[in-house]
């Protein structure tokens, strides 16, 4: 019997941080760990090389008419850091409460595992369940999954199948599941505000000189209105507003803003543009600042105008806006406004679209849904119903998981997305952790996805 | 024989960085190495003992009625990072091409090493010279003197003289020097905004919940108009407008504005304001931001809404701006303008108010100055043109040395500041280097000062 929390745990103790060249070790071992589960499931596994980091493709082959579901997932991870706001260490796994902690529990390495896990189970129960399955577990999607695209394109004949089915979104919490709708875009820009050659006294030279930092801060502080909306020309032109049935079913997510931010610390919500927190991570795309620095950021003071300076900036996109479009109009936005006093440096990161997908039986479904995405909707419909004891929310999810919005434009393929972590699991952040019962369930609904596809439940 | 340069070199091996809590070695070393300098001098030579750094007190006694010069300087250091922009380390001296390479070279080692030397040469030649000498070295100048003001407070019968002479000013150029007729003050301030508890991942809660970066550049966007005049309510009400003398003696500098700013490597000068470069450092306020931070500033890309973003801003003052009051009328600014959404924390550095003295022989020159600044001022001025070749420029300057507003506050001494290092010579910065032909001239120019006190000229 497959042991979901071992092979999640030993999962985690590979230090598989993408965007981290001294990760090289990691990274591998995370592969192994996954490609050694697939071949113990007698399925036919190999490395896809990539650029960066390989692809674990791990196949369950059968006739051309049999369904074909393809299960999708990532081994790597966000950096720890800072390390030491972590309760224990971020790769050493460790159970408490009944949650398991560490980088990746909840993105992706548990949540991929619930599919995993729940093929083995069929496959067991049914071994000659006609049904065919591609698993492909990608390392890059931490730092927007560069290779994936490509990797699409040039096997698209063994990946095109009648859907995706995978785990990366989020849930409202471990016993409301949500099946995700949409997924925001991103577009990342890094910019850099270039002054003197060196950090110079901000006495003697202070008054005479642009300062970058200031400079920077007055770019930052243009990017926004007065009521927090993006100060972009163009930004929102391609914004497709919510459907009523995505309205109706936001709201039976009973949204407390007063337990929100008060869970986050924070003293007030912004409400920019006058959205709901719930409704502006989900319909409105943003302009976030990541990370900003210049200058002597250590204890004490040291007087000087700092030589440069630099912020992070991404943008999270909704349907239908277009990240080369929104990416221009951005370089252009702070180019226009920066002073000839200082040389601005723009640098492209990784970019991705945004997707949408409609439920069968709605007023704008497809008219030529394929219909064993339909019937995967519905067992999955069913399933949360029967093992969580109550239905789904259909939701848009403000995240960016990119390559589905690849997946989508290389092979036309939807993606049935289940919600496997929560507000509460620290994505991204330190003490990172999920609800292992959660994922339990989840895995049961997921093998009857599997089997009401395969026609075998 | 008094050797000047071996003494500075020896000197600048003690990385006596005070704002540095690792320093505490250097720091030590640094005082022993000055004071051994003055009992070599056969100075009566002691430590006087503050909360931090304690300073170095040497004194030639005499009758009251020998005129009394005290001389200023300090044995500590700005940090030395960025360490990797050094040529050579920065606290392993070194010449080349006639100039002395290491941090604290011309900030204040190697300029203060003048009058010392200058001293020596005054007794070996007159072993009975009428003059009373005490060097005030102190070791938290480059943290603004936080000890300063109480020391002159406890100490003040022995400290106080005619006059102070010293050398923390700027020249325009190794044969141009400049006496400092006024400084600025300053006024520091950390600026924190705190927003969520942790860092959040920005596509899930992008939208729902305000940038901590987004609100700090805004804070720090608010603080200049659009014209880079500073954005305080009453931040300009105090500022006295140069005098007619000293507009003059400014264009004797013949400032270079084209090869300024080739010389720093930026593009083009702000002019904040419609003053030129060398009006704007000497005779106008400013608020600079030495440092910001927040976020994820490493390799790629982190998408994260950060926790927390700090910035350090200092003010630098003109006569006759109040610390204090220009330090409230910030922190007001900034609390007006900061939304509830985050938590803002403001922290005080250190701060010192500006300076201004009038020479002798100007139409402002208060009729009540003590004859024997006058005397040192007209030995200083004849002493420059014959050494140098040229007479000297009165100028304002844009620095600070907030101890000289607290000698003139506590004990009503005025001081007479030669410019021992020029803007070529990277202060505050990596490859901090100093000019040793300028320092042995300006050492004769001291003791002719000192000769002329004495009456032994």
């Amino acid at each position: 019997m497959f042991d979901v929390e071992k092979a999640i745990a030993d999962f985690i103790r590979f230090p598989s941080v993408s965007t981290d060249s001294r990760s090289r070790e990691g990274m591998a071992g995370a592969r192994e760990h996954i490609a050694g589960i697939f071949r113990s499931m007698g399925l036919e596994t190999r490395l896809i090389e990539t650029p960066l980091h390989p692809l674990v493709l791990a196949r369950r082959e059968g006739p051309e008419e049999w369904p074909h579901v393809v299960i999708y997932g990532h081994y790597d991870v966000q950096p720890a850091d800072p390390l030491e706001l972590w309760t224990t260490p971020p790769f050493e796994p460790v159970v408490r409460d009944g949650r398991l902690y560490g980088r990746g529990a909840a993105d992706n390495k548990g949540p991929m595992m619930v599919h995993i896990a729940a093929a083995a189970r069929l496959l067991e129960k049914h071994p000659d369940a006609p049904i065919r399955l591609t698993f492909l577990i990608e390392g890059e999607e931490e730092i927007g999954s560069p290779s994936f695209a490509g990797v699409l394109e040039r096997h698209a004949a063994e990946l095109t199948g009648d859907f995706v089915l995978l785990s990366d979104t989020m849930s409202p919490s471990p016993e409301r599941i949500a099946i995700t709708t949409g997924l925001r875009g991103i577009v990342c820009l890094d910019v850099e505000v270039e002054g003197p050659k060196s950090d110079l006294h901000s006495g003697i030279f202070g008054g005479a000189v642009a300062n970058p930092v200031a400079v920077l801060a007055r770019l930052c502080a243009s990017l926004h209105d007065d009521n927090g909306r993006v100060n972009v020309p163009g930004f929102y032109d391609d914004v497709v507003l919510p459907e009523d049935w995505e309205r109706e079913s936001l709201k039976a997510l009973a949204f407390d803003e007063a337990a929100f931010a008060a869970d986050l610390g924070v003293p007030a919500l912004p409400r920019a543009g006058g959205w709901s927190p719930a409704e502006a991570t989900r319909f409105q795309p943003t302009l976030e600042f990541n990370g900003i620095g210049g200058g002597y950021q250590g204890e004490g003071s040291k007087t000087i105008i700092p030589s440069r300076a630099m912020a992070k900036i991404s943008c999270r996109l909704v349907a239908e806006q277009d990240p080369a479009r929104i990416e221009a109009a951005l370089r252009k936005a702070l180019r226009d406004r920066c002073p000839d006093t200082v040389r601005l440096k723009l640098s492209p990161g990784h970019s991705g679209p945004p997707y949408r997908v409609v439920p069968p039986d709605r007023p704008d479904t497809p008219a030529d849904q394929n219909p064993r995405l339909a019937a995967g909707f519905r067992a999955a419909e069913a399933g949360v119903a029967d093992v969580f004891g109550s239905p789904p929310l259909y939701l848009r999810e403000g995240g960016s998981v990119p390559i589905i919005g690849d997946i989508k434009r290389v092979l036309g393929m939807d993606s049935l997305m289940i919600g496997m972590f929560t507000p509460a699991d620290n994505l991204h952040a330190p003490d990172e952790s999920v609800d292992l019962r959660m994922l339990q369930r989840g895995s049961a609904v997921s093998e009857r996805i599997l089997a009401a596809v395969a026609g075998v439940a």
